[in-house]
């Protein structure tokens, strides 16, 4: 087992992108991907990871950019059939993304940990870095909303997040354990970073921090933990991220992301559109570092990730 | 409830085409199409039923007739990531035939049995007669083979029926109840005629026959029995059924059909290219039709369906 130097807490597909820029950075397992689960779901027989899988596809190269979820070269064959046959088609599952599913579904039903069968899956797909569920057990996120719960992804997919959100639960999260690999790598005076990626703080990054001592362990961490705004100009690159911190009474904005988590990191990375907020946000008690954050091309995903690492650097050796 | 007057026993692709011309004589749901489940099988977490699924493709016109299975404008997108991924890829699935699998196996996950579930994918699909699993139990054909046991779908599609064949074995059968809908049929005075598909007689239509009282009550039974030949000028028209004929030691010809059928059917229907077996079939005890028996068009289906009908009226009328 190689020393993880470098890990990194994700989401979908925003985290994903920050992933893929840190491997170039951060060789082989090296670098420890933290997959949130609280989005995971049982739908049509099938085990759906979707975080676990956006990463995996981004890493693999096997992600469609134009459509920003799902596989390239996808069909939706399947989907289509099963309409005529009657069944559920409100999560639109493409015909390759399936085999996913299938495989993950077959080897959990084998008795395989997700652990074990998301790392069978990312070698055969030839990714060195090392992907990880953020516990091995059952967390589900539930929407809290003003006309009661919703499943993450009845909320998500279902109600294309329409309804107003009042809170979050974590339903399972006093049971599960997070991943040992996880606490190892946190504890290892080795460890050179932790890296928040610009995922969904309340249903991305909340849950993984929500396991039994993840939050505390990582604060008292000997390496920086360095997070990258999803806020920019007010507004979520992806997904309901800023109506989220509006519905709940904050400001949706990289001040309100730093807020969001402030006492954890030590570094913030918020884009140039926001710089006006630096003060403020370093009134917090964390470094900062402005610059672009919108990942379009790899490159942006590199440099974003380099600079990352980078701030970390600076706050591990100067800090 | 209305009256069955025709019941027809088919396995898939073959028997599949027969019962489609039925369709044309017999209305609705005086049509009761009895497929074999010994091809059942779990695969990848599906449960898989070949023969229901070709019986309702070809009903529905979804078949894909040039490949001559499965269901047309079908991708393979799912089958091909899959392999990416590492899974198993012996068993062709399309990605439309999937949504099949999945609404199967997700209506017996919940507790529905297999005829409940067939009709109700019949049903949406627009398919009026009715469609009939010969029994909610499981039964699994194994091919013995002189290198031992192999399950149906290992001998005939990750084998490719290569190996000789020594016997059958119907797994399950002496549990299995035949489903109740099919002996209520066969008991009914109102039934005008069985008919047994060009379906492979081994594989197809004798674990139909093997389920507990179904061949004695088909003996039996006042309507006329009536078998199509599946095999014409000594080969099978698809599938492995002059091979197995021969590797079991007997004739691959209509009169080694007609001579496996002898004691239980009134009427047979052979190829003319066959004609000469004629007054050696007859000799059995049954009569017989020389017709052309290889269906190509729908035209051909309801033809040789509407003669399979006609031999059977003349035999109930005049005996």
């Amino acid at each position: 087992m190689t020393t993880t130097r470098v890990v990194a807490l994700s989401g979908g597909v925003g985290g994903a992108k920050l992933a893929l820029g840190l491997t170039d950075a951060v060789p082989g397992d090296n670098l420890l991907i933290v997959a949130n689960t609280g989005d995971d779901f049982s739908h049509l027989g099938f085990a759906i990871s979707p975080d676990i899988d956006s990463v995996v596809y981004a890493l693999a190269g096997l992600n469609d950019q134009q459509r920003g979820w799902g596989r390239k070269d996808e069909t939706w064959t399947f989907m289509s059939a099963l309409g005529d046959l009657g069944g559920e088609t409100w999560f639109n599952l493409g015909d390759g993304d399936l085999a996913m599913h299938v495989r993950r579904s077959e080897a959990l039903r084998d008795g395989k940990s997700l652990s074990a069968v998301t790392a069978e899956i990312a070698n055969v797909l030839g990714i060195s870095a090392r992907i990880l569920p953020m516990s091995d057990d059952r967390v589900a996120t539930m929407v809290e909303t003003a006309s009661g719960p919703l499943a993450f992804q009845h909320y998500f997919v279902r109600e294309q997040c329409a309804p107003a959100v009042t809170g979050f639960r974590f339903d399972g999260i006093e049971d599960a354990r997070p991943h040992p690999a996880l606490m190892t790598a946190l504890a290892d005076p080795a460890l050179e970073a932790v890296i928040i990626t610009p995922s969904n703080p309340f249903v991305s990054i909340d849950p993984i921090l929500a396991l039994s001592g993840v939050r505390d362990t990582i604060a008292a961490c000997t390496a920086p933990v360095v997070a990258v705004s999803p806020i920019v100009g007010g507004a979520a690159i992806k997904g309901p991220a800023a109506k989220m911190f509006r519905e709940l009474g904050f400001a949706a904005s990289a001040l309100g992301v730093a807020r969001h988590y402030a006492g954890l990191i030590d570094g913030f990375i918020f884009d140039t559109v926001d710089a006006e907020a630096e003060s403020e946000i370093r009134a917090l008690g964390m470094a900062t570092l402005v610059t672009d954050t919108v990942m379009q091309t790899l490159e942006d995903r590199q440099r974003l990730a380099g600079e990352a690492l980078a701030l970390a650097d600076g706050l591990r050796q100067g800090g």
